[in-house]
């Protein structure tokens, strides 16, 4: 007898079983077609790229996390750690193939060689949306309304976009004389979910003094609704700007599109402590939470850049864009109680009651299946305890009966496994009707 | 200025532009309705595992071809090479949170540094499905029936399913007294297809003589018909046996369930021929080809085995499957020229003939969502002749165009880019029946 090897897989990994690989299927399957609905396109890129290219200037923290190693041409290689990075290459090296602006989504599984210790996956997916090629209000409108109608096309209550403007950020800070100060002040700032006010103001009066830190924390405090807000912001950066300008126009395409007031699940909010770390954003930034999890942070930021690709192209590429984590969603949607909790696709379970039907159970199968149910045949006959035990570990609502009995009165029957309910009916077309009513999964 | 890191993609890997990247998804997308129909589940494994569960005994010409490399913790790990060993591996560890017989899908990329110079790529799709746990023909019969199915439901022409069975060559070849050597003349009959007959009697004869050569030759000719074929292989391996009434069985089902016969694109026959390689395989074979495109080989092929999992498991795991090349099938349709060439989803653009306009083309573009229809709005003004270009590029049906103009005259206008014809229409809600009665991408 031959050694067994132990089947495991590596810390921070995981198998996917049925029921949460159909519940990733769900979420991608709906964040997918209202990406589609904006016109966005799908692109792929290799999960392998040139070291260089994925550490660009390098020396950032997620460099040591990047797995690494040399290929079969000795060639220093890496697994991809996030979509961006591969996006900007692809764009520099297909932007005279393509057209812009190219608004594209990419949902793929990315790789960190992360402490595990945080909860955190080594191998998570990412679903990242963006255009790119356009400085123009629309592009930004289009990816907060985009980000309000993926979160409500899925079943996860209510929820809230916050959204600002670096440039506004930056003119204020600028008005306490501290412009070379703007990065620590934004660093301080993007810490106030983490730390809360007092800590933010300590953390501010060492970098600007009392006197600024205050007027920082006034800023940052959203009014009571977006004009207000948006006035108070204006009067102290200095007054109205192209960056202010850009949030009425993004405020009143969100309102033209029904994505905010009344009816809606979502509520986009202008909130300028929002500041989404330090370098690569320019213009308007965004997160969002969830109403009912407000703890686990953001579930979609991103926001508004000059330059996606200047590490591989001398071509200006401007764009806004978002990425949505679909683990914390997963995870929301588990908390919550919304998961769909489905074991299986199968609506009709074909019983094997008796020996010699198999060419019949076929008819049976390839009839409901033309019809659009998902039907398998259970493979062989065993105690119907066991065949009814493996229906129940599917989740699969109805069965199909048919032996000689049934042969002999002429009928068929279907039992509804989840009210344990017989219906005896004249053929399977009869069957295909009773389901239809009754309803699936 | 910094310099410029050359943007370009490793040897033997490929980007996936929008046109490739929609026309992969349109595969995949049928491939899981059809999975879904027959009661297959999806899972997900890691792409990483334990280099020892990835090259098991080890020894194999794959094995060289893995991506091996230490992890930050420094284990020896590696990237899946095949969907087939992280399935066993699944299944060893998971059949007690499981239930048998479990039915899996799995469309997902593996890697393997190959010599590219035969054209193949380095990172590429693979598609596995499998029943896993019975030893019943019913699930043999289903794994055809999936691939008939699955084929169908492609635009790719008339195709042929091969089938076979292991033990039923394997009891010809004792006959012969040659049983000790039936892995070199199965070896040599796998090699028909590329060698032809004349060369496999060589390879035969110095293997078994000339006479059995002859009788090897004879016994992988198919004949007229199933039951004709079947006769005499039933003759020349000693009479009727298990294998032979497994294959009538299967044949019996795919009659009853429409998968044979007149009115179908897909063929089943009985090929002696069949061997599939050596080792993995215990019962029936499968390959499928394409009518149109033999000389492409196999785009799906398969059969049963007696242990999936024995390298990580005592327990027996018998079952069948087969994969899908959808490498292969997307190379098929493009060389057939059955691409669907689709650019993008969208079916609606919406120009932006006059500024003002924002919030009034915000409104029209979620009302055209809301009705279905993938809509965009231009980011800006610009000519027409840019806007109607970058239409083009994506392939976009539908213009909606709304300005002063028409706002003066209470008239909306929808061109169909493709005619080059302007409809003049009352309202949106008019523009979005009329795109309904002539039809999207």
């Amino acid at each position: 007898m031959q050694n067994i090897i132990e089947p495991r897989v590596l810390k921070g990994f995981r198998d996917y079983l049925p029921e949460a690989e159909i519940e990733r299927s769900a979420l991608i399957e709906t964040l997918t077609r209202v990406f589609r609905s904006y016109g966005f396109v799908p692109i792929d890129t290799p999960v392998l790229e040139y070291a260089d290219i994925l550490l660009g200037k390098g020396g950032g923290e997620t460099d040591k996390q990047v797995y690494q190693f040399k290929d079969h041409g000795g060639r220093d290689v890496g697994m991809r750690f996030d979509l961006t990075v591969p996006f900007a290459r692809f764009m520099a090296e297909h932007v005279e193939e393509l057209y812009l602006p190219f608004r594209r989504y990419h949902i793929a599984k990315v790789w960190r060689g992360e402490n595990t210790q945080r909860g955190r996956y080594r191998e998570f997916m990412q679903c990242d949306f963006d255009i790119v090629g356009t400085d123009a209000a629309t592009a930004d409108a289009d990816i907060v309304l985009l980000i309000h109608d993926a979160l409500a096309a899925l079943d996860i209550g209510s929820f809230t976009i916050h959204m600002n403007h670096r440039e506004l950020f930056n003119r204020f800070v600028a008005t306490l004389g501290a412009a070379e100060r703007a990065p620590a002040v934004l660093w301080a700032v993007d810490r106030l979910d983490k730390i809360g006010r007092e800590e933010v103001r300590i953390l501010l009066s060492a970098e600007i003094g009392p006197e600024n830190a205050g007027k920082v924390l006034e800023f940052i405090a959203p009014e009571a609704d977006f004009e207000s807000t948006l006035a108070k912001l204006e009067r102290l950066a200095g007054g109205p700007g192209s960056d202010s300008a850009r949030l009425r126009e993004i405020w009143e395409a969100a309102c033209a599109a029904g994505a905010v007031g009344k009816g809606t699940k979502g509520k986009l909010v202008l909130d300028p402590s929002i500041t989404r770390g330090l370098d690569y954003y320019t213009g308007v930034v965004f997160e969002t939470r969830l109403d009912a999890m407000p703890e686990i942070g953001s579930v979609c930021g991103g926001g508004r850049y000059d330059e996606l690709a200047s590490l591989y192209t001398k071509r200006r590429l401007p764009g806004v864009g978002a990425a949505i984590g679909l683990d914390r969603l997963l995870t929301a949607l588990e908390t919550l109680g919304r998961t769909k909790g489905r074991s299986s696709y199968t609506e009709v379970l074909i019983l094997v009651v008796e020996d010699g039907f198999g060419v019949r159970y076929q008819e049976a199968a390839a009839t409901f299946r033309r019809a659009g149910l998902c039907t398998e045949i259970f493979p062989e006959k065993k105690k119907l305890s066991a065949q009814f035990g493996y229906a129940e570990k599917k989740a699969i609502p109805y069965a199909f009966i048919l032996g000689g009995d049934e042969t002999a009165r002429n009928v068929v029957i279907i039992r509804d496994l989840r009210t344990r309910e017989n219906h005896e009916l004249a053929s399977i077309e009869a069957a295909i009707t009773l389901i239809r009513e009754k309803g699936g999964l």
